[in-house]
């Protein structure tokens, strides 16, 4: 499982002071604490705080200094992207390209010239998908623009759009079904992301219908998930969805053998 | 969900000791406390504390002096269930019958009678299923003999055979893998159920593996399990796997809905 670190977002309220303050420290603690949980990757984005880019390299460096984990640039804004990306220290992962041909064109060359990583969002000019096939259709679009713009498989991360369980409840389930089908794209596929904490936005039971949610992705064939990774229970969950799937061999203290191979 | 509280079995301490000495208030206080948990049905299983049908009839009748939860009746001696099935208020559910045609000839016709279900076990004489083609095979047996028999399939539940992670990691997915087949055998398909403690069998994680499992399995298409339906945390698991396949509908206290449902 890639987990990518949610928490450094200009949304959440300390760290939109942080930014506003140019406080290190809390950016800092929320980089120390996602890395020592497991993350990967941890999201950068500067959210509606700022709409300078020295800001948001700011973000970036300041993480920078504290850990080695490598960034995922969260940004929509092409500029943001361009010049934040040659302040990563690691591999990055871009987030996110959308369908748009000519937003593909832009960014992907981009992604192959630092051997990022790029997240491709299955929606387009026209809006978010509605239904199943309308994701694998954007999913099968991205991925043969990457594919022909020379990025390998492994480098695209595809992104069904998960809607609020509490707005769109049927969404889920066409959701947990595109996870299924963009497993047949290739072989290997590529990986399958998504932005899990908006399957609870404003719901009661956030926690519970994460973790839910997680290991039904899993079972489908998701393997990687923008989330709150200090959710121990939530965590915990996803690798013993995967042990369930022999991906991870099993043993009494999986979870800390999992534990302690992330933090290495 | 259809839930089978597993905790009246001969295998608990408590409940041998309940055999034994006639003790009806440790019996009585599980099938109260299961059925307040939202057990459908509760299994009734005498283990290998006593061979005499008379101790498996008064162990039915304590449970139904107390709640009128229907019973499962879980035993592989046909003489139990042909002199059992009689003593029960609510139609059973049979528990279990093997893929073996002989064996299938002298139960199904019993279950029809009593207008009682089913659990047919994907095994027969041969032994466990090793992989997901033998199970559908044997899944497939059961299906057409109960089907031809006169049975409908809303009476059958098929169990694909549930083996510990620990000890067989591999069968997990296998298992999740016939769940989907199953599926296909009928529309409306049969119910399919797991006797779901097995998969956590000598495990540390016994209950994270257990919810775990589920919620995939439920995501494969599984509605129904012999479990303990007093672990709300899996209990709540379940539930939540259906909201997100949009089987219930979402409110803000699902749970509390779905909870006060039960325990009319």
């Amino acid at each position: 499982m890639i987990f990518v670190g949610e928490r450094i977002n200009g949304g959440f309220k300390d760290i939109q002071r942080a930014i506003k303050e140019k406080d290190k420290s809390i950016i800092q603690h929320w980089a120390r604490i996602q890395t020592e949980a497991g993350a990967n990757y941890l999201d950068i984005n500067i959210g509606a705080v700022s709409n300078k880019v020295d800001d948001f390299i700011w973000m970036i460096e300041t993480v920078q200094e504290t850990v080695e984990t490598p960034i995922s640039i969260d940004s929509n804004k092409p500029i943001f992207v361009e010049k934040a990306i040659k302040f990563c220290k690691h591999p990055p992962i871009i987030n996110s390209t959308t369908a748009d041909k000519e937003k593909l064109d832009q960014i992907v060359p981009l992604v192959a010239e630092h051997n990022a990583s790029l997240i491709g969002l299955c929606m387009d000019k026209k809006g978010s998908p509605q239904d199943v096939n309308r994701r694998v259709e954007l999913a099968a679009a991205i991925f043969s623009e990457v594919i022909e713009k020379g990025l390998p498989p492994e480098k695209l991360f595809l992104d069904p759009i998960v809607m609020p369980l509490k707005f769109l409840q049927p969404q889920a389930s066409h959701i947990l079904e595109a996870i299924s089908q963009f497993n047949l794209l290739s072989d290997p596929s590529p990986h399958i992301i998504v932005g899990l904490s908006n399957i609870s936005s404003q719901s009661m039971e956030m926690k519970l219908i994460n973790r839910t949610f997680l290991v039904m992705a899993i079972k489908a064939g998701l393997d990687a998930a923008i989330c709150d990774v200090t959710d121990m229970e939530l965590v915990n969950g996803a690798i013993t969805a995967e042990v369930i799937q022999n991906k991870h061999i099993y043993s009494d203290s999986f979870l800390k053998a999992y534990h302690a191979a992330r933090r290495k």
